[in-house]
């Protein structure tokens, strides 16, 4: 499975029962967070998320709305007795900001931490069957985007084909993996003529808070789900722009330039009682948008 | 009034829907903050506190569970445009650790704060009702209980009295003060005669996270209400002990000591889910205990 949840919604002031920003990306056994709002940590208790799972976090940019509830997480981490490591990737000085916290209140975390500092575009994980890498954004301060997209996946098996080779069920993860197969008769039968190709890569495009930028959407063409922040309604554009965030027609004009599949938009200001105007005004632009609403799990493919 | 409301009584963990240490005192219009754990901001909508009438903070110690909360309170002020000035205690590093927050941000808050930094017990804040000043409680790092006292109550009028020396209610205000009164005849007066001693001074005494120690309850005597920590039950003395903590037991036992009227415990361990057997044990030993509820106002002195 390949899905995310929405932690955290809102922009800074938290309000009308959400909460800053926060979201779990999860790939088959994987959890990965993406920010790391006020409250993180008791969203995820509210919502059951198995946080110790959690290798990698992604902080997306210093403002205290995407990172303010990390200390805390980090602490409990230690207190529920984690003893693996865990990764943290941000921009360079949120080392310096949790080393000084944890040297004030004594404390030596059970687990180690790795600190990576985010200075260029690229690719920050790689795993078996997923890598992470980030994209600059386009925000008051340094901000990146995340880029979560499937890799390796196997060849399909063409099954009328194997029969009429008589390829013997053994040797199907190897065809699988692009092997070639000989038979008895020492007769080579190629891997093109009993596969097809892979299942479509599915990926998930976090694009964290930034001013509409277009340049941006050719970053993560053809992802299966964006998130875009959607900070504003259209007709508060000229505020989004001075405060470098976008309106909900911004992210569904982006999410079309980047040919998604579909749109979540998320990262509201506290001056919105209610949602349903985003929605409306996205789905005008780029039909297939939801609202992230915290506590929602959001298939990117089953 | 003189009333405090919890924000938070759980320990590090926030567990069972219970929030990190936090508290107001409210007196008459002034409403002062203690501890600051993380999602205080948001207890504080929860629980329409008028956060704009903090002028005073008070960090007991550097552990997370007490501060986490302070830079998204801090942060919001800002975003919610305050201009008045701030006031900060705390043990001295605090301050490092909000400002390399707001640096990385990029932050310039439109309000002052001054950071006052707690290195021995005394007056931090003298008002014209109130005065509030720390001692030194017992746990693994620095830690300062806070104490909360009424001051400078004017003398009573004796009604009778003042019929019978005809004096003119014009007057009334200075006889309070403690000033005498000369007729028109030329006869003098005396205070004495005419008034009450003032109603006894009534105060609340914060005893943050701490080992029980016999002596501290000497810093806090006749307090009105004091809030002791109770993070563990009494079978659990021993890692109360360990751990630089309390009992339910030993909380009353401090009360007792401290001639305390009322008692409040709190800063439960994540590991009771409920919390009868606090108030059970506690009222064995001291009667008059409460628990710590969140939400809740406990009145001091009407």
């Amino acid at each position: 499975m390949f899905a995310v949840t929405i932690l955290g919604n809102n922009s800074a002031l938290p309000m009308h029962d959400r909460h800053p920003t926060s979201q779990v990306v999860h790939y088959d056994e994987h959890l990965f967070l993406v920010d790391c709002g006020e409250g993180t940590q008791i969203q995820m208790n509210r919502y059951k998320i198995r946080r110790n799972r959690i290798r990698y976090i992604f902080i997306s940019h210093l403002h205290g709305d995407h990172y303010f509830g990390l200390p805390g997480l980090l602490t409990s981490f230690g207190l529920n007795g984690r003893s693996e490591a865990l990764w943290i990737f941000s921009p360079p000085r949120l080392k310096e900001i949790i080393e000084i916290q944890l040297e004030a209140s004594d404390t030596v975390l059970p687990y180690p931490i790795h600190f990576v500092a985010i200075e260029k575009e690229g690719l920050l994980v790689d795993e078996k069957k997923i890598t992470v890498s980030c994209f600059a954004v386009n925000h008051r301060i340094p901000c990146w985007g995340f880029l979560f997209r499937e890799k390796n996946k196997p060849l399909r098996l063409d099954g009328e084909k194997l029969r009429q080779y008589a390829i013997p069920s053994s040797f199907y993860q190897r065809l699988k993996m692009g092997e070639d197969y000989t038979n008895s008769q020492g007769e080579l039968i190629k891997n093109e003529w009993l596969t097809l190709p892979p299942d479509p890569l599915q990926s998930y495009a976090y694009c964290a808070d930034t001013l509409y930028d277009a340049n941006i959407a050719a970053k993560c063409l053809n992802s299966t789900v964006i998130y875009h922040e959607a900070t504003y309604l259209h007709d508060q554009q000229d505020k989004a722009m001075n405060r470098m965030h976008s309106t909900s027609i911004q992210a569904a004009t982006f999410a079309l330039n980047a040919h998604a599949q579909k749109l979540l938009i998320g990262h509201f200001s506290s001056r919105y009682e209610t949602l349903d105007e985003f929605v409306t005004e996205a789905r005008s632009v780029f039909p297939d948008t939801d609202l992230a609403l915290e506590g929602v799990t959001y298939l990117i493919h089953s």
